[in-house]
């Protein structure tokens, strides 16, 4: 499958890296053509790996993963182009934070997310909420954690969830996935960044997971 | 020991309950002197179960629990009196929450929170946030879920969190205690409270909790 991938950090490299050696062709997609990040990440994936603008990535896309940092996304999704995400899955992994702060801080938060803002943005993507509660290691490999733990996902459309659910499942390794409800559950899972950034510190990794223990 | 707890819903109830049953007296206060609630409970838990204003329950209680809804905290512990809270130990459980909408919004959240709200208002105060990341049930009894998870704490005063996770431990049964830092960590906590109203919906109960799951 042809993927595009926004967003040449952290995320954005080890999201793209997985779907390469899962054997897709992926562009990696910045505000540059040329970004030296991706650049250097495609000559070492391959040449299933390329690169170029937001908007080439989103063009290349069947589906669009959303790795820029949350203060970017609608900016990096406006040059992405709404014709280039219409009617295509757009796999939202960001969160809306500003990490200049030693605590961080939402840009938005409590009656507002950025999933809704992104899905109010680009009516016509199918956007869905997922893996933003963790680091890009987990998100990718989830058996390196001693134990199963647990993935959300939130969306307004049924299919596009069933197709990210079994993204989850079948390419990224994911055990328990939760279904949230529609995209107004990026409130809740946005707004856990700032128990996850007080559980790193304690766990003196990022390397963790959360996992809903019932009874 | 004699213990204050502020507030007659659910936890309030459940929490003057179980320290009933483990041999200590409770004073249960609210903002009448004879709340039904509170001399229903006190009929049925005998005599060292004791009712009376938010003021009577403060000056009672060694320890005092905060059991009142966040939206009345701050006005709750003002009736109980700053003097009355002096040196103590305040447990703060409460969330600031406005219930109202069918998604959950926070009165206080991302650059504040409640806990350090009432830290501030009542500085002599040994404030510990803990507890309510979670439903009343699993609070005073997390052995009832099917497998360990975890509960938070958090505060400025060391000592007085080592008594709360005491207290955690060896009253309430927690296995797994996590001090996630100073009462700045009562934002992560206290925003948790929107992932957990969608998680209540997915799971169909208010007993669960969360676990975290390390590599």
């Amino acid at each position: 499958m042809q993927i595009g991938v926004l967003g040449t950090g952290v995320t954005g490299l080890t999201i793209g890296s997985k779907l390469v050696q899962l054997g897709h062709e992926v562009m990696l997609g910045s505000r540059e053509e040329a970004n030296a990040e991706a650049v250097a990440w495609a000559k070492e994936e391959g040449h299933h790996a390329l690169y170029g603008t937001f908007m080439n990535a989103a063009a290349f896309g069947e589906i669009v993963f959303n790795c820029t940092l949350g203060s970017a996304s609608l900016q990096a999704l406006t040059l992405a182009g709404a014709e280039n995400l219409r009617g295509k899955i757009l796999i939202d992994i960001s969160n809306p934070v500003d990490y200049s702060t030693e605590i961080w801080t939402m840009t938005v938060s409590n009656t507002d997310s950025l999933g809704e803002q992104i899905q109010r943005a680009f009516p016509e993507a199918r956007v869905v909420k997922t893996l933003n509660t963790m680091n890009a290691n987990v998100m990718v490999d989830p058996a390196k954690l001693s134990e199963k733990s647990d993935v959300f996902v939130g969306g307004n459309d049924i299919e596009a969830k069933a197709v990210v659910v079994a993204i989850l499942r079948d390419w990224f390794g994911w055990k328990s996935i939760i279904d949230l409800g529609d995209i107004t559950t990026s409130r809740g899972v946005e707004m856990f960044v700032l128990l996850w950034q007080n559980l790193q510190r304690i766990v003196r990794s990022p390397r963790f997971n959360i996992r809903v223990v019932t009874s």
